[in-house]
């Protein structure tokens, strides 16, 4: 019979991403098996984390600083600003090592589903933000899901109002992506969009 | 581009047992959006939980005192001992509501491969135990694997010695089992092992 601070945790860990009731059970007991090699530590590291990061006051983002280390960062070309959905997205961009602009992190998608209205994705930060620093490209990098498709059409139309260039990232077959793995729908995108050799 | 209490964090996560290098980054991410009410609990559990939990003097349990709650138990038969190979082995039969008696967790299996010596799993512990209680039956539950099979064995062959009933759980198709999904082994081994309807 298992005790009721062991239960507890499994439960906590089982309602983490990914993480089902069976995984919980696992790790929890590699928690108890190596306490002070990666229990404590983790804990610890948690504890630091939760009470040191925030969101970047610019772009959303989070770092340990009022202002991300992208946003604070000189080097990054602040003419150009590439919209996310999360900060998810924004690490897989960068840990692509090809984009030198900025990010604006939207923390939401619009979604007729869950009932997410236009106001719950926070837009005037990022206008206010595109006029401040003199923007002159917003490349909208929402996901190629229903709700990123949306979200897309809908900033698209609040920045035409401003006249500015707006992007998007090519759709199509991914790089090693192979014919029979593809859906319809990205494979006549992609048919559609061809380019020459 | 990521500071580094997060991405500490995260390969930390990653470490775990089941948990990547994506779903740690999904983690983390829904912990640090979820600090109050995810982060901050998961975290203070984990430390509580590593301070109050330790082995069972007499079975290596993990629990809260220095007897666990199934060798505490007045109600639970002391006569009748079940051998698992690790406390998650002792979480699933227990799980299953039917056994009353009690646990040896070895903690280990002998492997050659890993090179786990007998002296690895602590085999007089068990036999003091045994003595000591009065134990009328073992019953071997390591896994159905090569290092389960041969942890079996040793034990087997040590505690004939002592003139003890040994017992272990039948092996066959699982119950809502395909054969087509069974390898071969366990097909000649139900085979073997029929019963009269």
């Amino acid at each position: 019979m298992r005790q009721n601070k062991i239960d507890k945790l499994i439960y906590l860990f089982s309602k983490l991403p990914g993480v089902g009731a069976r995984s919980a059970k696992r790790i929890v007991l590699h928690l108890l098996k190596q306490r002070d090699r990666v229990m404590l530590p983790i804990a610890e590291a948690m504890l630091d984390t939760a009470h040191a990061v925030q969101e970047c006051s610019i772009c959303n983002n989070l770092d340990e600083s009022v202002l991300c280390a992208i946003c604070a960062d000189q080097k990054r070309n602040k003419k150009i600003l590439c919209v996310v959905e999360s900060v998810i997205d924004l690490w897989a961009i960068e840990n692509a090592k090809f984009f030198s602009g900025t990010y604006y992190v939207l923390g939401n998608v619009l979604s007729a589903g869950s009932g997410n209205a236009p106001k719950s994705i926070n837009i005037e930060k990022m206008l206010k933000t595109i006029e401040q620093a003199g923007v002159e490209e917003v490349i909208i990098a929402t996901n190629a899901t229903m709700e990123g498709q949306t979200t897309a059409f809908y900033i698209t139309e609040k920045l035409k109002k401003i006249n500015i260039k707006v992007t998007r990232f090519a759709h199509g077959i991914p790089i090693g992506g192979e014919f029979d793995y593809m859906d319809e729908v990205t494979i006549s995108t992609a048919f559609n969009s061809r380019q020459f050799f």
